[in-house]
């Protein structure tokens, strides 16, 4: 491993382990002898603190270990058999799942997005256009929307974009499902205004995620309303979902959510960005997507792009044009300033 | 927790956290920055070991997270649409796995068994009756058949039940898969004479256990020969299945198969069972099913249940008659001299 | 086409085309011009004339192809996704549907049977060892009771067995599915004590069967309580079980419904089997199956089934040892006296 | 019925019986006992004259009995698991089958068309991405390309456009199939070039269209080569589109291809449609869609709409602006000169 040392890692922001404070909950406790499948104190104690945190006293809270199967299992969970559900054609679900959702027998049912965002206007078209079609009844019915927050492209819903899409699934009964797979870096942003009280007041369901934010794995899904889907727990197993020593994951979301941990996680991450962004508008560069969270995409020439190739990993987003690309830097909880000035001098 | 502690533990082998050599080489690359999804050079490392080990230089080697999402993943991977798995009645993937074998699609099609083995006879039966059957086109093919070693019951195959297993379903065109949830605990005991190179040898796919064998979560899947299933990758991927910090899993099984971990595991569980096991049969308690791996069946009387639940956690099994039950004791790489001195002394 | 008139055919009671009632009305109507999918005036009609027979004024019936689409459309849009059905193990839908059951995503859960009929005992059994296994919540849910009637080995169900299970299953929140493939054989029999509108107040869905019953295809499934499957219609189309010409099976069962016609081919195959079964009693062949409806099934060696077998068409049931065989004869609204003279100088 | 016939019935295609000469065969030959499931003599007949038809001599075909069901049956029976289908963002598989698609686990990928019709171009471009996404591994793989033969618009394929499509997709391993369920209004075209060898020449699998074309139900699916899809009888079974009275579709398409049924059909229902299509340029209505098929769209403004929709059954298509909709006038196989004129006279 000591080669790769040397260079500079920005690819993305699940490149290390967890951070310290999970991994010494997990040495610490490691002997102690509980049940599984989550069902242990540690998981009922990060229950707890996730509940306050949502302001959500009745909230059902699982553990799941990764994105596509916490989507893959909570849409299928809520979706009649029949019904598919409405995302952003550039939605992770739509795009990069290999097909999960439609493992389950769902149809996703894509409409257009602006960098990622999706507006009720959308939405509405989308449902309304179901419900006055004289076919509709040979139709897939819009049984859910997914957003995710921020999107695959960093950008974020405001409260009010929220409460607007919320409102209109609501009004359609329609269920709001937020994949919050980089959740942290779209609470820390200064320019954000949506808490997870508010997302636990407009949506049926989200997950609140992990992996991208500090933890070795794991998603913790919660639905406000603990009636919303019965026998969960069983849909979970069903799905190869369950984790044996479910405590590992509710430690980790323990830990996520004692002393604002996973705040700070996300604060790290967006200032480290914001830096990089600050620096890459003054030396010039053009970024590919305007955003405030951990995701910084920038367009290079392909000598530019050759040239940083050879200190920093970055990952390739698309070809722009025969002469440039747009390459994406990943900030974490992890991401030091050394690193960013180490890049930053290297732009 | 604390009020946990005075009690002693038998109830399953997945109580504790991972093997202090597991959880220190985690803290240790904690902070190393590498690619995801299982293409680091730590879940390489596992795989050459894993491979050296089988002596089975071209397998493909996947971690994935957990069992039932192994058996489901693996077997939905193998099998064509119209096929289904043969399964002694009692097999995990029959029984205790919520349905996710038929979520896949796939028909789990039983056998009779004995202790929780199924005998070459019984497979080919129910081969033979498919093909023989005038109606065999509207019934489902049999194109798996799936053996767990050790059982669920804590039995073994010998070699040469393996090899007749394997030859039956070889000269009928129908795969062996073997769950291994357990199989340190089976490789370790001295009654058994299958390697993991008989393994390889005689089967098409199976996984060597980690969550039950000393590990955080985790199972390794070996192909022996690596053409068996094209795109394996994105069925795990599609199933959920993908760990994003693939890394995580491979340190795991990097560790167990590093200076003989696995097998110490192993046999620390087999003679504390072995342990167990002397002092019931002096003690007059009769075996409920006889085993020689980490997992002891015994049947008490109410009264001698009630007694023993005060301080003792062990799994129910069922209810024998009105008077009497089956429980089990299991043991694992955790189980100390002291934890087993104490529950014999309460026996 | 012409040599085969020289033989007997008694293979299956679907050998023919449809009652000579169905073709006129076809030929009558044929070039109407009516609405799809089950929607124009003769499907109305027949669903007028199957509510009124079955005294379910509220019914909602619709117009399936064959039984297996049948089967797997009523039971996946029954079951939650986490629920499987509970069969004899000699069930039409366990053994011979070419798991299109499991291809829904839902389990078969197999009980014993005697004769191809279950007890109420047997189902309670079933459901209770389910909600009293401590680890129900990693098991299979019974959702719902297949019941054929009559059964694939042509017994039926006294109405005192039939409402014992209804009983056992909706104190159990479990469903009733009665697989009515060839009902019109069990509501002719003088056996017989269950009546359609039994069936409508017992179970929660049941289909009378066409295809084997008369019709060139088609089976109506009633539901009792049209609102026991919100949005049908779109799950029949997801299933492509949705016929585009639907008033072709609707014009099928309004005709099996005017005049008694229903009844009256039942009684025709019931009259002529019980001819056959007397015949083979009298001259002493053993029958294996004691059963009152229009399928016979008879015990003959090896040199009788060879000779039979040059001038008659059965159907081979199973090897009973190496010098028997058990066939079967099926009757149908189309057996003539002629057919069955014949049939008994033969034999 | 009575008072439906004063008007007049133009809304689809599939609103008569079957053929006259259809419902003689049917009729006479209503007695004979065949054996089921499509074994028998007219089935094999009907197979016979369509591998002749094709000159596909070693074609496997088989009968289905809807459009719905063909598309989900084979679709699903070519695709590997982790594949999906390529479509025109407005074909039938995409917008109107209530999901069928990926209640089997398969993704539509989605494509631009122009009045229904995709290019080489555009599939191309979709094989392309997918292959050089550095993340393909994570999404669905394209393993299929589906067109309609005339598509949903009624447009039509020329033999160069779908040789250069049938190209693009065997240089990359991926199956084309086409839905022809209006197939002979295609055939029967003067500008269309496509002919039924064409179609066997080009593609792994296809359809002729029944129940749009004259029949009662029923699709006959061709594999020019009969090793595509093992087991696809079972296949069928599982997906619930096994007729047991196989004969009755095997019937219908022996007629349909005998003394060139199926080539009329399609020529009346053709020069119906140019009668209406130039009566509807004399008047100056504007088409909606410019296409050769037997489906004419129209637009007309809402007055219009309302005043012909006292005395003439169209389909609505949808509305173009608030002044106006587009509607769709279906001819057949059925329609006659006296209705044609008779809507002339109305237009």
């Amino acid at each position: 491993m000591s080669s790769e040392k040397e260079r500079l890692y920005f690819a993305s922001d699940y490149m290390e382990g967890a951070h310290p404070a999970i991994m010494q909950k997990l040495l610490q406790t490691n002997l102690e002898k509980t049940v599984g499948y989550g069902l242990d104190g540690y998981s009922e104690s990060a229950r707890a603190r996730i509940r306050a945190a949502c302001k959500a006293p009745e909230a059902m809270v699982h553990f799941l270990t990764g994105g596509t199967q916490t989507n893959a299992t909570v849409i299928d969970a809520m979706l009649k058999s029949y019904q598919g559900v409405i995302s952003a054609r550039t939605g992770h679900i739509s795009v990069h799942e290999a097909g999960a959702i439609e493992f389950g027998g769902h149809k996703v049912l894509t409409i257009d997005e602006i960098d990622g965002k999706v507006t009720a206007e959308a939405v509405e078209k989308c449902i309304r256009e179901y419900w006055t079609d004289d076919n509709h009844d040979h139709m897939v019915m819009p049984g859910m929307v997914y957003l995710s927050q921020p999107t695959e492209y960093g950008t974020i819903y405001s409260l009010n974009e929220l409460e607007k899409i919320s409102r209109t699934c609501h009004e359609n009964g329609v269920y709001l499902y937020v994949d919050g797979a980089r959740l942290a870096y779209a609470l820390a942003c200064p320019q954000n205004d949506v808490t997870l009280p508010d997302l636990a007041r407009t949506c049926d369901a989200f997950y609140i995620g992990g992996t991208k934010c500090g933890a070795l794995f794991g998603e913790a899904v919660v639905f406000p309303n603990p009636r919303t889907v019965p026998q969960f727990f069983t849909i979970v197993k069903q799905h190869g979902a369950l984790l044996a020593k479910g405590r590992i994951a509710g430690l980790q979301f323990d830990t996520l959510f004692t002393d604002g941990l996973y705040d700070e996680i996300g604060k790290n991450a967006i200032q480290k960005a914001d830096q990089i962004r600050s620096a890459l508008r003054e030396k010039g560069y053009e970024l590919g997507i305007e955003n405030p969270t951990n995701q910084v995409f920038l367009i290079v020439d392909n000598a530019a792009q050759a040239r940083l190739a050879e200190q920093v990993e970055m990952a390739f987003m698309e070809r722009v044009d025969s002469a440039h690309v747009m390459m994406r830097i990943a900030t974490s909880w992890a991401t030091t300033q050394e690193d960013v000035d180490q890049l930053i001098s290297l732009l």
